[in-house]
């Protein structure tokens, strides 16, 4: 499972590199190689200044050796061994009207001071942060993500989805970090779900990812814009710098168990704005936005 | 004790709003009255988009009632009732040769659920942020620092000069977040010092703070500067929110106990940039600024 699943990351990082650069047009991905001390390495590929995309990462890596004394504690296990590998993505488009788009799909192995496999489980999910609301976009990422899950059990999506409007929130800003999409972890083996049924659940998933954002960027990136609808933008990664620095648990994570942080770090976005006690006009579209956030909606 | 505090840090922001003002030439302090539903309240004070200050608050807030749960974890205390006042400030000038600066002063009390007083102390500290560095700033700063506390006792400002560079340093970045300072907490009563004297020396510092800032605000705000190094200041900025986002104790209680998160967050820069894996030139003003921030400096 480990190499099927390393394996399997590296071919989508592939295809969605170069599926972003062709839609760019301009700006190639910049890949950074490391090692880590412990075990294990990554492939960092980064974009930045390009037609389309302001700044964006699509990231592998696999990492191995004793799992570290605040990851012990944070999956209630003892002193084991751990092997993780993933694919985590976030997308910062240049245009206000395109949204940010982040992805994760991972999976995990521990085992005990013998080498024997003691636990084992899939994570991930993908989800879409919009600086304005176009409801079509909204309904078309969510209606992806709903026909990939539904191929594999049809209360997978409304489950998903339910968890990912919970796990990105901004509890002090009382709003959702966007408009959701999926949120799985913890996929164990159960009676109805072999570890190999959730590979091909999560790979399903990864395979959608193009479908359910390219599109979108496609519709939305040669829109006309103001400086306005620009720094509305930049004051809204404000918040996505607060709630990935804040509550985040992989960037937390990331930071706590000497992590490579620019990898993780790549998350942020380019340029931010902090503004005190900004408030949308009344009845305009920056405000629509926040209602929306603030009452997450069924969107299929 | 508690109305006398709350009386000297009303005045003392006052004064330092006049000041700033004064220095700034074109933007006034915005002040926001505030009501806390447990008990206290605050009075914000934001100012934005002047001529020499890019963005800054100095706030006061004076709060009461029960210590919520996080809080009485924090210190180690049981179901009390509790009374806090402060000043907090950060200021973000224009000018990447000025200095960003944040103070804090405040006072604690601890009642038991008949009233009584069971502990109480001071706390606080004042610290600078260069984005380039100027040996004479720096060492003008920590001078009025030391002077402030040399009257009350020789050892105050070693002690807190170290617990400065301890505590405002981005462990994930291995650099202080600026040259430091004071930092000092639990000030409580001892054979040696009375809650009074702890008053006496808190004021002192409080009052040495418009010495200690302005001066260099005066010296730099008219530099001019490069777009570079406008971005450089923004770059930077990143690494303001990363720790006041991520390590700073009150910024994240405050999120985590329904402070108010516009006067809290009030200390995050106007504008910030991230960039992938960005590093100074070799031997460039940058790089002088990241070598000291990596080894602290005895600046007297």
């Amino acid at each position: 499972m480990r190499e099927q699943f390393v394996s399997y990351i590296k071919n989508l990082q592939d295809q969605i590199t170069a599926k972003l650069e062709a839609i760019d047009g301009k700006a190639t991905f910049k890949e950074d190689l490391w090692q880590r001390e412990e075990g294990g390495g990554g492939r960092t590929r980064v974009i930045e200044n390009g037609n389309v995309i302001e700044k964006g990462g699509v990231n592998i890596s696999e990492v191995h050796g004793p799992l570290a004394p605040a990851m012990q504690q944070y999956f209630k296990v003892g002193d084991v061994d751990f092997f993780a590998c993933g694919l985590s993505l976030v997308i910062h488009p240049k245009n206000p009207y395109a949204p940010t788009v982040h992805a994760n799909w991972r999976y995990f192995e521990l085992y005990d001071k013998s080498g024997a496999i003691v636990d084992s489980w899939f994570g991930g999910g993908q989800d879409l942060t919009p600086y304005y609301l176009f409801e079509q976009d909204a309904r078309h990422f969510h209606k992806t993500c709903k026909a990939a899950c539904d191929i594999h059990n049809p209360l997978f999506y409304p489950k998903y989805k339910v968890r990912c409007d919970a796990y990105f929130y901004n509890p002090h800003r009382e709003e959702a970090r966007g408009v959701g999409g999926l949120f799985f972890d913890y996929c164990k083996k159960t009676p109805q779900m072999q570890i190999k049924d959730w590979y091909n659940f999560v790979t399903q998933i990864g395979d959608s990812f193009l479908d359910a954002y390219l599109p979108i960027v496609e519709k939305r990136k040669e829109l006309p814009y103001t400086k306005a609808q620009k720094d509305w933008q930049e004051i809204r990664r404000g918040r996505y710098v607060e709630f990935n620095l804040v509550h985040d648990k992989g960037t937390l994570f990331g930071l706590k168990t000497n992590g490579r942080i620019e990898s993780i770090l790549m998350s942020l976005p380019p340029r931010v704005q902090w503004r005190y006690d900004h408030q949308p006009d009344p009845g305009s579209e920056e405000e629509k936005l926040i209602n929306v956030l603030k009452n997450p909606i069924d969107w299929v």
